[in-house]
């Protein structure tokens, strides 16, 4: 029997085979990661690849033309119906004919590496635990009864090496009518758990499913639930979405869900129908705007803090809400989407919940574990998730830490006199001229400074409505910078910083950022509560990441990254000014974007990512802040605002301001400490 | 370290172990089957042993007192609590102090033997997939943070050996109070699937739990279904009742069901409602007649034909009414109960379905064949379930054939002109004087005959309201035998026959048995078409049996085993008469009850025999009866009645009519064709 030497790239593989086999085949002996849904049946067209021809020196091959078996008429009727880019065959149809050198691109790899952000060099390689097979199943026979899902196993079995198969009564209910309407042919979405188990048939149509199969990513928070739905075939995200998390209604931040449950029988079961049906409502709407239909959505992978978990799942939150913060359950769970009454799916649609880390540290936190990795780190990062509770992550190749910390939700504009969620019109960057200490800022919506020419033309529409999470943290640090804010955090009168925007409230002063009270709109000040509250969260973010800097040893990380949606929008000279976070270089604070969500939509392409975040979630080390005595004292220390003085030279400049005690912890506080053990 | 010799009785298990273990340490090494819910705490008492004193010479020690350690607190506390039999012991407390021989009550073993029925041999060892297991779990400690759940499934893996856990978000949702409310220590029913797969949590109990456990057996049939409410921890069936199918407005039998699908859209969907509420009516009912709550009830097992199958598990039958009879599934199931609609149980109740053997042979043949086992007999076994369908099963150890047979429902009372159901007033039994030619008769519910003094005054409560199905079999076997009737089945005139009940009804005759009109009553008669209907039943039965007989290659069967509630009710010597069943010796011909609802009670009581059927069931070779000519050939020459004549001389005196051609295969039909070929 005559061979030929077949190279695949870019993978490199080779073989020698007898002349006459497909390429697909070829492909599979070796393992060439090369997608087929029809088997090899020439329908489906998965199976694309490019012969090369010529000299191959590197390869050590010339191919000739003839290295391929004629084009024939089943990729001449699939060029026509649907078109074929130039030089592409068919693997299943074109045989090795002499030496061949054949290029898989990528859309025709099944596992194919999907990058995750240009910032990264982070790949996810897509292997959904969802995935389409063409089968064909024998049929009925008197003789030799069988049930139809007992043969479509057995077809599975043989044409795909699928073990054993199983499925809900949705499916049983389907499968017969569609066996027939194909003809004993069909296309089966296969869903395989990463532990263990038989595949589970999630949904199944006549001959070959041509549309399309999704998976959600959804990141539920506290205040906002967000979805991505993305082509679990691509990886690709078609659409996004996010609405407030209704909850809202029975509490702001997570401890008063938690009291909301213990104080109302029943509280719980309201809060969890209430998510549930924001889940749906959110889910509908992300699908319209991709057009995609809810039987194509045939997974979710969730993330979220322990108390939504908890809620989602339709556990009472209480154990939560007081130490020893037990969870329910902390492993990940892999569910029928239905028992969350996620209906808005595939009816037999999948599940799968993040573990938690600790009783603090959600899901979401092990999400952004996921995303950002330490445990694969060569120097220490510090990666902070910035939400109404801050997860802070520590480490890097050798081991991980992890804590939460209840930073509240000043962060996010509530509880600041004139704050505001991130939404048109709120003031989200600011600057204040050390010299004259005036203000110029921008709106979410406007690319203008407030100070350039159009401004006031280009915000009519949304007005100036008031100061989001990112624009009070440089609203504070600049005013720091500007000398208007002393280390102790107090706002300095008219005649302290010299200017007139610095105006009394009550017995402390206010400084007015902006002021449309004479037109009927707002009048916009960093008050000294706000002040008050931004210290509170700061150091207790802060205070989080020195316990976890203790806990390892160090007073110094190699590098920051800065999680969640808010994160991404910090500065990272002004959390640094303000310190929220350790001094660390400026260009060694990144922002990460929504971690979370990352992490989930890796979730979503990757069973192997499931398994190893799993794994690595065991191994992280949780420290638990609520109970930490160093926790209470550094959270005081921190609550001064002197840091990054090194940094940042202008700070030197800084009026000194009559001492006025407010806190215990005031003074020159943690920075001062810090200094000095440094020097 | 001093030892002693310790003999478990009645297994005969020996070992030495050291002074001062504890009986239950002992028994586990040795792999002795002595029962523990509380892992040897001393509070369950599942343990109990008695020690034996003196000579045992046959195991060739002597055991002095002293051979156990001292009765003591623990085990006072719980006899002056609970009692405790004299001679008894707790075997967690009681340690081996010298030789000793130690019997293990029935009631401490788990694995104890059920005794199925007197007429039988057959035992079931008790192994039901559910148990209670008592555990102390970690309290849950913030340093090292893990999930209530998996510090539940770590002690269940330590302390039982229980590998691996899951469980249903109704369980996560108890989970955390209950293990507050038993200080760490609670029950769990846990539920092992018989193939694989980790152990799932149905529901836990603070403390130690001393309620009830139990499943229920459910015999799914088109006219009835039946529910037996056993103990799973004895085997003992504490309540049974029964209902009507509601399904029964759709159709009698089930080809008019499966019409009904077919003719209306969305039928299937209202059938399999409808008979979920049923079994949900009929669940309330057993449960509430043992007392026992729902809560209690974590499993059932359910036996039914195809067509229920498919019906109950929300899938439309449409193809069960047409060749090739092709089941959606035919392997065993195993699911959450509630995603049948069963809500009449413990929410995470499961419920477990036999395998379907083929389209027309259902999970109740197979139940059938579970209870009466032909795969292990000796000789040749004829099984017969007679309903609506007969299941018939021949075969012995070498082999098992299975076949369904459309009986019809005639033998079920039904389109006869007198039938009705098995229900008090109804004749059950009938003999007919073949010299007087006069009936002397029993109805259900009254122990005299009607000819006996007081038959009158014991039936006025009930009246005498028709004929059941074994009733209508004896009258027609009777008129035979008294040569009303002739082999073709015709009856006689009143001159023919010499008797004036034999009264002419349009232009054939029908045998008066009972006539109240005068008094407002029925009259009760035995018409033409009567015993047309019959031997159209008796034929289909008789040509099924057959079929297997000729399969195998034999025209005699060792043994006949009537199953059915209605086959313990048919008097063995009137089948044969009848010639419902092939001969065989009237000793050998016995009846098994229902042998469908004990094979699902046998399949509640043990897993082993879940695997055990299951593998039964693939080896069994199916015929279909639809497709086959020769079950046409044996159904049309089963037609006559003149069959065991040999056994019944009295038959040789049958008057024989003039010859009337109402069915061309009448005449003398099979048992004349039969006799000769045995002649």
């Amino acid at each position: 029997m005559q061979e030929a030497l077949v190279i695949f790239t870019p993978s490199g593989k080779r073989g020698r085979f007898a002349l006459g086999t497909p390429v697909l085949t070829a492909a599979r002996q070796l393992g060439v990661d090369l997608d087929s849904v029809c088997g090899g049946r020439g329908i489906c067209s998965k199976c694309q690849i490019t012969p090369g021809y010529g000299d191959f020196s590197k390869h050590g091959v010339t191919v000739a033309e003839g290295a391929l078996s004629e084009w024939n008429a089943v990729e001449q009727r699939y060029k026509d119906k649907r078109g074929l880019i130039d030089g592409r065959r068919l693997g299943c149809q074109a045989q090795v004919m002499g030496d061949v050198v054949i290029d898989v691109p990528p859309e025709s790899q099944v596992h194919r590496q999907v990058v995750r952000k240009a910032a990264s060099s982070r790949t996810v390689t897509m292997d959904p635990a969802t995935r389409l097979y063409l089968v064909e199943v024998a049929e009925p026979d008197m003789h030799e009864p069988s049930g139809d899902f007992e043969r479509l196993g057995r077809a599975l079995r043989t044409q795909w090496d699928i073990p054993q198969i199983t499925a809900g009564l949705e499916v049983m209910r389907k499968l017969q009518p569609e066996l027939r309407k194909g003809k004993w042919q069909v296309t089966v979405a296969l869903h395989k758990d990463h532990i263990a188990g038989p595949h589970r048939v999630l949904d199944i149509w006549p001959g070959l499913y041509e549309g399309g199969l999704y998976g959600l990513a959804i990141d539920l928070g506290s205040t906002t639930i967000a979805a991505h739905l993305c082509d679990l075939r691509t990886g690709a995200v078609v659409a996004s979405a996010g609405i407030m998390n209704p909850q809202i209604r029975f509490g702001e931040d997570l401890m008063s869900r938690v009291s909301y449950a213990m104080m109302n029988p029943g509280g719980d079961v309201e809060m969890t129908r209430t998510v549930r049906e924001g889940m749906n409502a959110l889910i509908d709407t992300t699908a319209s705007e991709a057009q995609v239909s809810p039987r194509e959505i045939v997974e979710a992978v969730i993330v979220c803090n322990p108390v939504m978990h908890h809620l989602l799942l339709g556990i009472d939150p209480v154990e939560l809400g007081q130490a020893p913060f037990a969870l329910a359950t902390s492993d990940s769970l892999s569910l029928d989407a239905r028992e969350l009454d996620l209906t808005a799916l595939n009816p037999s649609a999948r599940a799968y919940l993040l573990p938690c880390i600790a009783g603090h540290v959600g899901a979401d936190a092990a999400a952004v574990a996921l995303s950002e990795s330490p445990e694969t780190s060569d120097d220490l990062v510090l990666v902070v998730d910035v939400g109404t509770n801050a997860e802070i992550l520590l480490g890097d190749k050798r081991r991980v830490l992890a804590c939460s910390s209840p930073t509240g939700p000043a962060f996010e504009g509530a509880q600041i006199s004139s704050g505001q969620r991130a939404a048109p019109g709120a003031i989200e960057r600011i600057e204040i001229n050390p010299d004259t200490k005036e203000p110029r800022f921008r709106v979410i919506g406007c690319e203008l400074w407030s100070d350039e020419q159009g401004f006031l033309d280009a915000t009519e529409a949304t007005g100036i409505t008031g100061i989001c999470g990112s624009g009070i943290i440089e609203a504070v640090a600049e005013m720091r910078m500007a000398g208007l804010v002393d280390p102790s955090g107090l706002i300095g009168s008219a005649e302290q910083t010299g200017t007139w925007r610095s105006q009394p409230e009550g017995r402390t002063h206010a400084y007015l950022v902006h002021d449309a009270s004479a037109t009927g709109g707002p009048r916009i000040t960093v008050t000294q509560g706000d002040i008050r509250a931004i210290q509170l969260a700061k150091s207790a973010l802060y205070a989080g990441a020195r316990l976890l800097m203790d806990e390892i040893g160090t007073d110094h990380v190699d590098r920051v990254v800065l999680a969640g949606a808010f994160g991404a929008h910090i500065s990272p000279k002004h959390a640094m000014v303000l310190g929220m976070i350790p001094d660390a270089h400026l260009d060694r604070v990144t922002s990460a974007g929504n971690a979370a969500g990352t992490g989930a939509r890796i979730a979503l392409c990757s069973v192997a990512a499931r398994a190893g975040i799993e794994a690595t979630v065991q191994r992280i080390h949780k420290v638990e802040t609520a109970i930490e005595p160093r926790f209470q004292e550094h959270f005081v220390n921190a609550n001064a605002l002197p840091h990054a003085v090194d940094l940042f030279p202008e700070l030197s400049k800084i009026v000194t301001l009559p001492k006025v005690s407010f806190n215990k912890g005031g003074g020159d506080g943690d920075g001062g400490r810090r200094r000095r053990r440094r020097a």
